[in-house]
């Protein structure tokens, strides 16, 4: 089949990939696929990862479900857990430690002409829903997790998201929505003010935090923007890192201590609630398309997601 | 007055030092000081302390108080706050952003023949208690700021303490009282496995963590404490962070992100708690005291108290 390849540190596009089907699992066509912060990282060679990336996709099932018939449109959670440790059983695949991930760890990813993942892990899109909104679903769960960890007052917080990349803005859309006080800071002002019309978002065109604050929601992604984010929180203030960096942050533990800070990973979300937000229309996920370009141009695709400032890359899986 | 003093990294006894009284507060005789870890480090050149250290402490009422008639025994809560600010309204001095700290932070400690606290700052211990359990109060509470800090289930956890210093010991004493599964690793087992007689607690004499933990308290100290500990996680586990490094410990961030890690300091605690544990005879403390030497010896209690292994080190000031 016609899919990307990350094979070191480059992307290819191969018309002679073999597809390779799971027992058990359901065949899906992917029409639209995300390129996303965590595919530019896999083909700079984060988690040593080879073969075909993408998780950010809505498609259309071939063959193989229970629960759908062909041709209905879905999205798919991206985490397959073993089904039996206490993580699977109790809550969800995501922190299963046998788990594989789709287009990230041990399964072949979206960025292809067909992929495949059990049924439990698929959700089929409302009736009205355009792809170009479906397609948004994974990164808007991302976003959603941290209310679902309920880190947050559920009378609402002041809340800083530092870094205005895709997900900072995904998440800054959802923690309005959910009644949070949110000022986002980040280099890329003009592109983004606009997006946040009708909101109570505010946009500071800086990295430096002008004030103290309870909580802070680190998105930049960048070791020093770590250590802007850790060094901006008030007392007893609670951090919530979203990106991943591969360096050590420049910082030191003792003031955590000292001020009794809280640090809390935040990974991916929950699907339906994001298929929730999609539907009603909350976040205008459409805005943030910057391109859209075939398969046979994925290449071009990464090289444009990979551009300072650039908003979502989206590649299209023709039939 | 006769005290100890820091200066230029070194612990000095001088008999002609000025004691400086502050308005508005009690002046205190202390009779029992003990060596901190925290101590050590001041004398280290940790925060570029200078002047009399000691925050340890308990002593008698010479003056000043409307609480407590000359000659009560009392304890002193370390921190002093502006009495203006939210932290000090709604919570405690301890996270006020002006406060000072006795024997750490603007403030003359203990380790003197005379000190300065706030009355609302001053416990009087029970009639019954004796000194070398009450001079305890203060790592007893900051042991119990756990407990306050509500990190843990109440119906119990299964925890690991990381780190069988001083510290580490009350914590293990104070997380077993509260019906948490203790398991205290650490490099010091012979001397340390008596003193948990009659407790849950399971003393493992090392720092490699044999399983993974959904919660663990580091105090070791040190950064690569803190990177094993770290690494001891399960996924969503908890990291409470007890002492403090210097250096940036050797972690990879990324880790918190994708396992949904919690890291969250813990300094000073409830004196009332502690107390409360300290008269009801929770916590043997008085086997933790591994020797007394008198003020004009300070130079060598610090000595002591920096041996690998060293258990409490007292002070004694002398009427």
């Amino acid at each position: 089949m016609k899919a990307l390849s990350i094979e070191k540190n480059a992307v290819n596009y191969r018309a002679d990939l073999p597809f390779e089907t799971s027992p058990n699992e359901v065949v899906i066509q992917p029409l639209l696929v995300g390129v996303c912060r965590t595919d530019i990282e896999l083909a700079a060679g984060y988690m040593n990862f080879s073969g075909i990336p993408g998780h950010e996709f809505v498609g259309r099932v071939v063959s193989g479900s229970e629960k759908f018939v062909p041709g209905t449109l879905v999205v798919g959670e991206i985490n397959c857990g073993c089904q039996n440790c206490d993580s699977c059983k109790n809550e969800s695949a995501r922190h299963c430690q046998d788990r594989t991930v789709l287009g990230i760890l041990n399964r072949p990813g979206a960025m292809a002409e067909s992929l495949c993942l059990p049924d439990r892990n698929l959700l089929e899109i409302p009736s009205s829903m355009r792809l170009d909104t479906a397609v948004f679903t994974e990164p808007v769960a991302a976003a959603c997790r941290i209310i679902e960890q309920k880190i947050l007052p559920e009378d609402g917080a002041d809340i800083a998201v530092v870094g205005d990349g895709k997900l900072g803005i995904l998440i800054a859309f959802v923690l309005d929505h959910f009644k949070h006080n949110v000022t986002l800071y980040g280099h890329h002002p003009v592109e983004r003010v606009g997006l946040f019309e009708g909101t109570n978002v505010r946009v500071v065109h800086s990295n430096e935090l002008s004030s103290k604050w309870q909580f802070v929601v680190e998105v930049t992604g960048r070791p020093e923007g770590f250590a802007a984010s850790y060094g901006s929180l008030k007392p007893q203030g609670t951090l919530i890192l979203k990106t991943t960096t591969h360096e050590p942050p420049p910082i030191h533990l003792a003031q955590a201590v000292i001020h009794e800070i809280t640090i809390i990973g935040s990974r991916c979300g929950p699907f339906d609630m994001a298929l929730t937000l999609l539907s009603q229309g909350v976040i205008p996920v459409e805005k943030l398309i910057a391109t859209r370009l075939p398969l046979s141009r994925g290449a071009e695709a990464f090289r444009a997601a990979t551009q300072p400032g650039a908003l979502k890359v989206l590649i299209e899986i023709q039939d």
